[in-house]
């Protein structure tokens, strides 16, 4: 931009913030990708030299105060420092919106998400290229890496899905290509803070992160939620309301040592609520986490030295009615904690597992609640699984279907269940007080166990009654 | 607003934000309430389409700078996607200013709170209605429920309590009829965040929410901090400064499931630190908790499958002399924790308890640490208590009291207590390692009950030096 | 300012907000420091009436965007109410810069740290008082305390290290006498939230805080990071992202009761993780911490009734060149947590050690992890220990170094640690499955003892395969 140009500015640069709709050039509310990438190459015009007097690249704060912005061109960020910053996370369930018959559309108070929403319509989505479908792409190599990019109080909505999806509406599909932000290249220091993500493929993906806070967001209904790829470390993900699509992940990480991953309310129907692969020395440690399916945090491909405590699980069924009739990944013998490595630590959990004993699989089996498939010296103690029989309901509308499911408990039967599974390939484990002897199938000869005292009575078995197994 | 009123505004609504020192109707300083109403039948005139190319209803930001605002008329939030956004949560000790001789006040730098602050001076309040005392009261029906509203960073201040109160002083109540926030219908996905509460007979009571996060927020000397009633889910109660009048709740939820109540630090003088009624499925831990009276956690009326976990509790007595003599809701054979209910986890967390001997009610009994007074199936694994009894002291000075009574450990004897106690009405519960032989009141044939190791030999015993029971 | 000062002024301070690029006094880039007190004299002159209208003192927010600003005059602030904000924490590794090599300097895309970016070049710094070094020096006795003061979104760098440093490089040295905060006086409900420290040799200290919150920030690559001093209460520090220089403290607080340390992920190289001298009845939770010396967690002064819990644990060596060679305070058998205190809890907590035996002080010794040195009644239980013996490997680049250190698991072999020792100075400690027989050292006739089950076989032993001890 010439400098007469920015005279005629109605904002004025003269310091790094800038205003989305106040910029001159493009029109945001049409295209804020083209005026993000506009005001990210004037601040590049502006900050040319990487060294004067201490200083010279401060970076920039871009702001979008509350509307409806469509984004045509993706945002490509490739210097440090940029502050992108809205003042509404703006999420409204657009699940429950498209499942609402289309004849009651005009008594709807609103119908799409609001706050300061960024709504994803590229025009230029490659099928094979999967950072073609994201709204804002990171990507610098060289030296240093980026640093110090941060996300902050916006929306980022991907509009619609459009693959085949249950109850015949494409609406549920969880699938349309598009990612919130996708950051390519090895990274430090980045925030996303206060977020809104929805109805997006993915919301989150990042490669190569290293000391990346992931906090205070809400990220639901996109079909993977955060997705740590590559290798990093020292990260955190908290404080999150996080729930991601049947199909997909709603925390994965790979090859990261360091991550903190607690105090996030982790809600369904994710087909996984953390999964780690090939992670070491991290923590899953004080979250809530509520699935639909087995498979809730699994520890794959060789994850050690990990910390999986003080969390509380509950699996229960899908009771909202769109959604009936899909099924996990997994079997119920995978386990809710499942454990391919070695050296973890699974500490001070409680476990519910409210299911119809009908519907478990294989036909037969008892739920498994932790099992440790492949890997040694595991620890896994003082957890306590409550398990009951119930006969799930469902329900048109998808909140009231799920306050009620979780707040039943009144009416449920006894379920046995194997607490604890160790297979023959993962050895040398300590496992205490995790499950009474008949709750705990391990080989005693190559591991050691302490069962739970059990309670010597059979006052809990009166039928009719609810019963919690101790 | 009229067009050609609009053309003369100071803050040409070209975007979403908005100013309360810059409205042009009303006097923010003198009916902060009335200009925020303005606002919102402006940001509802203009988005009048539910569906204006995939958009329409984004909502707004209001802004309030740092500042006293009088707030003589009730806000009444109708829309979503609201953010109220201050620049300072301003809380200061109105309870110590308020019992502060009044020949000193000359001579304190400030009197009042501060930040961007909002002052409850209301003019229609009824005794009969409780939301009529509320200043911001979130209320809509219909479909969708009422979403992502956010409270961010500004200061609710009731300014003074005006009941009879101890030491003679109205202002030691908490009793004035004033609510901060009132959410009267079903809600998704707000926000409270930043905020500080002062001086308010209710901070925040919020109906009937899904997907809630009261984050990072300083809530102090009001009757009542955060009451969740109704029903709700997946909400998120976190890493907040909290701390009740001795009459009302720090915390209390009704009919919530997956609810996480995480890294909060939650300091006197609730009557409750944690008070949970028919909730299920639900988490309390690793928060600090101190309290001056028994009935710390609370989970009744049939809560369960809860976990409460790597908790710091902390009861000692009143140090302050304004709040001497008062008494709690319990006495100390109620238990810090309480449980009326099944399938609950108690896993792993700290008990200090520090009273004078002398004090404990009823005479001559000893404290209970956990009380399992109904239902089945509960597991208490591996918490430690550590009982002291004291000589309290008191102290003119709030801060000063405290911190000396936080403090000193050095010259308490030994405490005799109940670590565990389980009524014949709670069956089927595992207890272990959470009181030796002699702290555990338990019916051995229908509880599981594996005794902590006790120590040996009696060093610890010896009259006049510091003990701990172990 | 008189007032025809005013209407001149480009930003009328009709409301309490300001900004330091727009302030007619002074200029923010060459002199930030004196800019921000013109503005605090400005609101302190505006705001005279302690008491008018019920209010009268709120303060203000004085917002920094984007930029480089240099600080040579120390920001003295003695008003409550006050937020101090910036866009963008700023972070960048000033440690891998200083020492990539000169000649590559050109290729860096950037130098230096950015965002809202407060660069310490005090022009009156004097040795002998520490408190002149600070960037921002929080000062004001009498009543009430200040309260209120928030720091938000900005970041602080002090430029260059100066002393003598590890690899014959001053950059290294974490010295420079340089503070980010220094809060001289007693203070209430102050908060610390999303800023950047970097390059300082105390980032926050701060004396005597009550209710204070530190959160969410990111603080490295600064001699010591957090430090409360003095004595204090019910504060948290929260969900940061921390790491110390090697001769300095992460986390320090001296006299403190009813801290809350959680959800912070604590990395190296810090002397120490967490080091707490006097402090009592206060959690260590919930967090990762990972250390390059032993004493990550020190309970000095006779500490007591704490609780650390669900932590994860690792301690493993240098990696990275420059630093190789640098060794910590204490040894091996000084354990990764100490304990000088009565009443505490260790509950839950997974250790990591991968050290090389031939590296583990003093020579031939097995390295101790939780030693009870001095005190009586703690309580250490359900802790998993897993030690390895390793070949370190050490890289020029800092983060791949790091990376590949916490990712390789595959080859190490077994190494024998003392999971738990008690001195004889400490007694009446009750240690449950916190170690095998052969691993705890311990006077059974003084404490209560037992031991994990260890697995019978010897599989676990054999040479050149990974092996966790169990």
């Amino acid at each position: 931009m010439a400098l007469a140009d920015k005279e005629n500015s109605p904002m004025p640069p003269r310091n790094n913030r800038y205003d989305v709709t106040e910029w001159p050039h493009g029109d945001a509310a049409q295209d804020i990708g083209a005026v993000i990438n506009d005001i990210l190459r004037d601040v590049k015009e502006r900050q040319q030299g990487a060294d004067v007097e201490d200083g010279g690249r401060p970076g920039a704060v871009i702001q979008i105060p509350p509307g409806d912005y469509r984004l045509r061109t993706q945002v490509v960020i490739d210097l440090s420092f940029v502050r992108i910053e809205g003042a509404g996370h703006g999420f409204t369930s657009s699940s429950i919106r498209f499942n609402v018959p289309e004849s009651e559309w005009a008594g709807l108070h609103e119908l799409w998400p609001g706050g300061s929403r960024v709504m994803v319509d590229l025009v230029n989505m490659q099928s094979d290229d999967e950072a073609s479908g994201a709204a804002f792409l990171v990507a610098r190599t060289g030296s240093p890496r980026i640093s110090s990019v941060e996300f902050s109080g916006f929306c980022i909505d991907g509009l619609h899905f459009t693959a085949p999806g249950p109850d015949d509406n494409v609406e549920n599909s969880y699938v349309n290509g598009k990612t919130g932000i996708f950051v390519r290249d090895a990274n430090d220091s980045f925030r996303v803070n206060g977020m809104g993500f929805v109805y997006l493929e993915n919301a989150l993906t990042i490669y190569n992160a290293d000391a990346l806070s992931i906090h205070d967001n809400f990220i639901a209904e996109c079909g993977s939620c955060v997705e740590l790829r590559g290798w990093g470390q020292a990260s955190k993900i908290t404080d999150n309301l996080i729930g991601a699509g049947f199909a997909g992940h709603s925390i994965y990480a790979e090859n990261h040592g360091g991550l903190l991953i607690t105090a996030n309310n982790v809600f369904p129907r994710g087909s996984s609520s953390v999964s780690l692969h090939a992670v070491t020395r991290s923590s899953v440690t004080n979250n809530r986490l509520h699935s639909f399916y087995p498979g809730m945090v699994v520890l794959a491909a060789g994850s050690s030295e990990n910390l999986v405590a003080s969390n509380h699980f509950l699996r229960d069924h899908e009771p909202w009615t769109p959604f009936l009739g899909v099924e996990g990944r997994y079997d119920d013998a995978f386990g809710l904690v499942n454990v391919d490595g070695a050296g973890n630590s699974i500490i001070g959990n409680h476990f519910s597992e409210v299911v119809a004993a009908s519907r478990v699989r294989p036909d037969g089996a008892a739920p498994v609640i932790v099992r440790l498939a492949a890997g040694r010296g595991n620890r896994v103690s003082d957890n306590h699984v409550v398990a009951s029989d119930v006969d799930p309901g469902s329900q048109d509308s998808a909140f009231e279907a799920q306050v009620e499911a979780l707040l039943s408990t009144a009416e449920a039967r006894p379920l046995a269940v194997v607490a604890v599974r160790v297979d023959a390939a993962s050895t040398g484990n300590t496992i205490l007080d995790s499950g009474t002897e008949d709750e705990v199938d391990a080989d005693l000869t190559v591991n050691a166990v302490r069962f739970t005292p059990a309670v010597r009575t059979s006052h809990s078995t009166v039928p009719g009654q609810k019963m919690v197994r101790t």
